[in-house]
């Protein structure tokens, strides 16, 4: 579209003038050979997110309005949209002694996962679910919950959510609660716990299948236990590692065998110091959050040191990959259900 | 948040040097109590449309690199991006006598709707398609496609496609084909009508579920007869229509029952004169367009009389109804597949 | 096992008076290498079925207690049960004419095919389906149904059910309606083909998915343009046969892409004169009936020539080819969704 | 048919020697109105099946040929076969110290349950499952597999197999392999166990979804665990017990959320002391097996008091109840995944 005449002039401010866009002048930033995310790879250091989140704690209050004392991680190519990508969001959250973050539901799901300390229980729908290091919860959508420190010690941890997504597609519902949660009980296992975390038992009382996995909590000893034994398998020469060095769970809905959430895939990966994990690419977004150990990322033409807690955002069809200085347990969740679900999902070798 | 004191004040500026957002000053933005869509409901006059495509036609060559002569609906909410609504691309698309529009494919899934003219052929991995009034067209993602017009007139039609959705989500790949369609063939139907558009029979030789439909068209008399039928029923006294004095159909694919494409429904309505519909809202958007007859589209508070070829879009949990002043048959198509498949459709009376 | 001695004898008394039998005297016959069928590999006539249905119209009423008066293919190999095959029943059914076939149901899942003559409604439900030459009629299980001829001469047709699947597994309930039927209409089409025989639409007001189909009647009319199309589209070089010279096309459920039936899939098929299908065997048993032409069919080590109206019954695992002297056209019906929905399908070439 | 006349005899004649039979001679045995299951409610003593188990140790060797040294229950009411039911196939296998059981493998799915001892493990492709009271044992069909006892001791237990129903279908397929099996480790947790025995998590190298569950050994810690929370649960007034005083949970393939073969669902009851379960049809058959504890047994109108190891039939339909004189757990497979699989499940108060 070099030369442009009058006629060309005309027609243009008619298109505009009727709110019409022609194809040939934006295919190649609407299809282009491979996907083009806006969304950077970015790596936020949890040192420094503790430390706003500490700030917070000491400057805003959390309570009905606010809901939550979360601070989320704003891609920098997301024009300052609270969006770790363009599906998924993903925050420190952080609760003072003795705090309630009050009760309300949305049709967003919701995940937490804990990188360091204990005392806060979060209430889902009447349950409460203890959350202590390594373990993950989960909050499906349309469920009440609240959040409550019965510790003395503030409490963070990172919260996961598909807010973008949702918000992309104009998706949202939500509903106040009570202000204050009500079990303030503090068990060690969660009720939803007790009849659905045994290991391929579920109970005759609830045949059905359900969207999200009705697991509330995934303890870290089950976690652990399983990455060694994918090793322990490799070490004696036999499957069940993704790649030499890497052994890697997906936390699952026992109802299904699908992933925890209909829109987020939840993993932990573990890699053997000196691992150099294989580059790779895939359709959607995710975000890692090193739960113990150092290494190296690198995504695209940028590299990182990573240690304990700091998070990487991946965005779609970036090469990427990881090499373990010391062992290295890695958190991962993506938008992969949304791809799968929609016969989206490509992935390759990069 | 009414007093923010300097140290709050730092805090703010800390986050936003580190590419954190907090969710206490975004949660009435983020998480609404129901969807409040950025995109507008709104109405294209196919008068006019038709007018600028053919100036198009006259001006603006159709071949390689901008691939099509697509003028698209930028919906007025959406700040200029050519999307009728987060997630449907809605385009009239315009062919001059002896010309080709490029063989390409791309991921995103694509359909055509035929409301006047004939004579183009769509040829889909080399089989040729005629286009003709009342004819629904589909080409799945990843298909090579492209057009050609044998008449000796011009023809325009709408083009669908899940542009908006794909580029959201940064999951778009594109691939150039042959500049010319290898088949100039102009059969009556299709290859693939002849394997699969009889109804509840498919060839033995093919038993897989596919993820769009087999069916490369759905013509207008399959259509009008099975709305006629509807009606007929009705007036006999037996069920069928979704209210009284409404048909619809849904367009399906025969291997799975489900819609024709991944994230695209397609449907069409048939309103007896003077009918009015339920209003109703649903999660996700949609874009009718009148096929034949006039009548009124009420959207949130705002009303427009409609005829033939005119376009309508409806935002998400829009409140929306009709009234046929003639005989009134409209095509629709929605992103509901979306929401279906991820566990998130809503819907209510409104 | 070639010596038994005194202990031995004692004990296996002891196991015969204890309700026990032992693996080892069994294994054979309990789990051969592959499927030996005790169902034999049999031809009937249906001139002769013709024949004998028409004594049964002079001698036997049709009415409440015997329900129909139909006359079933027993396997000579199944011990004079009324079982063409372990699973599959298959009946000829004669209705003189103005008597009426009293109204029942049953869990049991039925189907009739035509292969001469025309006169008969069967209503299903309340929805009259008219019987023709070549029409595939359903009676998915525990829908009332009762038949009528409205006609001046007598009609017989083939009925098929799983009678013996549901004998074998203890699975069948039956219940009585009204004795006559309640709609005498003879329309042209049943109301659910008005709903559902349209290619590739649905109603919208009937989203769910059903076990069975919706679709009370294919048409001959359009099993033939089917087929017609799939040897066309050979001649022209394009894919769609099964094999050289062979079409077919299943009858399915449009809700799924399924099977017709849940336990029961069919199929007609069209061999071009002169063809010679491959020898092939499938696990599960399969009748087939001549619709239209002459031929060859060769079950195991057995041939049999066959003729219009002819059926041939087929036992797990034989192999089995045809041998088209004519033009050949026929109905086959299986167990096949049986196996499938379990995991144990098999096939292969013999 | 009060009267028979010389004509009608001749057709009945007809009939015979043509393969024929007429339908109103035997609808009510083909179609009664409810389950008329042949086979009958009964109850095999543990005690009895160990002593002839021992018997046939003595007396019978296990090897090449009679490939298991099983004694199978064989209803009193199916003519001698050995069938526990018309599907399911029920039996004591017993194999002395050093002993050998070939590995063969077969299209039937197979499962061990163990009453009492250890000792023995079964080989499953090569990967060595121990076997001790309480443990649940997979064989999915086609798989490799053979046992050997490591032990100084005999060990008998339970199998499970679909033999009756893969007999009645002809669908059988057997196989030998070498007459031992390759790996004779004896390791605590087979390598299955430690790529998925663990509570929502499955590999990331395998997401694949499997006709089996994966998981070759459930072991009774677990079992007893989830039967343990769910009467808690009950105690502390939350839901998760089938009735008041019952718990129960299924064994579940991991990768579906459905049963863990495609035609046996397994499941582990327990009852309180004192528990009356409430009387209950369903269509299919099933056997229970005692786990530990005492009670009484009603099945149909006859009832028995029964104890560790004791085996009870449950025909089709059959109406059945508990009563727990001491806590009781009792193990129950049952063919409830053909019929729901096959849209033919009902089941009802008694």
């Amino acid at each position: 579209m070099t030369t442009v005449d009058a006629k060309e002039q005309a027609m243009y401010r008619d298109f505009a003038q009727e709110s019409l866009v022609p194809l040939w002048t934006q295919v190649d930033d609407l299809m282009p050979a491979t996907p083009r995310p806006a969304a950077a790879a970015h790596v936020w250091r949890w040192a420094r997110l503790r430390e706003l989140a500490g700030h917070a704690g000491d400057l805003v209050p959390v309570g009905r309005g606010g809901e939550r004392r979360a601070i989320a991680l704003a891609n920098p190519g997301l024009g300052g949209a609270p969006f770790a990508t363009p599906t998924l969001w993903a925050a420190i959250q952080y609760l003072n002694p003795g705090e309630d973050a009050p009760v309300h539901r949305h049709s967003q799901h919701a995940f937490r996962f804990v990188v360091e300390g204990e005392g806060v229980w979060t209430v889902v729908d009447g349950d409460p679910v203890a959350m202590r290091r390594g373990d993950l919860l989960l909050t499906p959508g349309w469920r009440f919950h609240g959040h409550h420190n019965q510790s003395d010690t503030p409490m963070a941890w990172l919260d996961g959510l598909d807010i973008p997504f949702a918000a992309a597609l104009d998706a949202t519902f939500f509903e106040f609660g009570p202000d204050a949660v009500s079990d303030r009980g503090t068990p060690d296992r969660s009720r939803s716990e007790r009849l659905w975390a045994h290991p391929g038992l579920r109970p005759v009382s609830r045949p059905e299948r359900t969207a999200s996995s009705p697991i509330a909590a995934y303890r870290w000893a089950d976690t652990d236990a399983a990455l060694a034994d994918q090793l322990a398998l490799e070490t004696e020469g036999y499957p069940g590692v993704v790649e030499p060095g890497h052994a890697a769970v997906r936390f699952s809905n026992p109802t299904t065998g699908g992933d925890v959430l209909p829109t987020i895939r939840a993993e932990l990966h573990r890699l053997r110091a000196g691992t150099l994990t294989a580059a790779r690419r895939e359709v959607g977004s995710a975000v890692w959050q090193v739960f113990d150990g150092s290494g190296t990322v690198q995504v695209d033409s940028r590299g990182w040191t990573i240690g304990r807690g700091d998070l990487v955002v991946v965005p779609s069809w970036a090469p990427m990959h990881l090499r373990a200085d010391t062992d290295l347990d890695l958190f991962r969740f993506s938008d992969a259900p949304i791809f799968e679900r929609l016969y989206a999902d490509r992935a390759a070798p990069a």
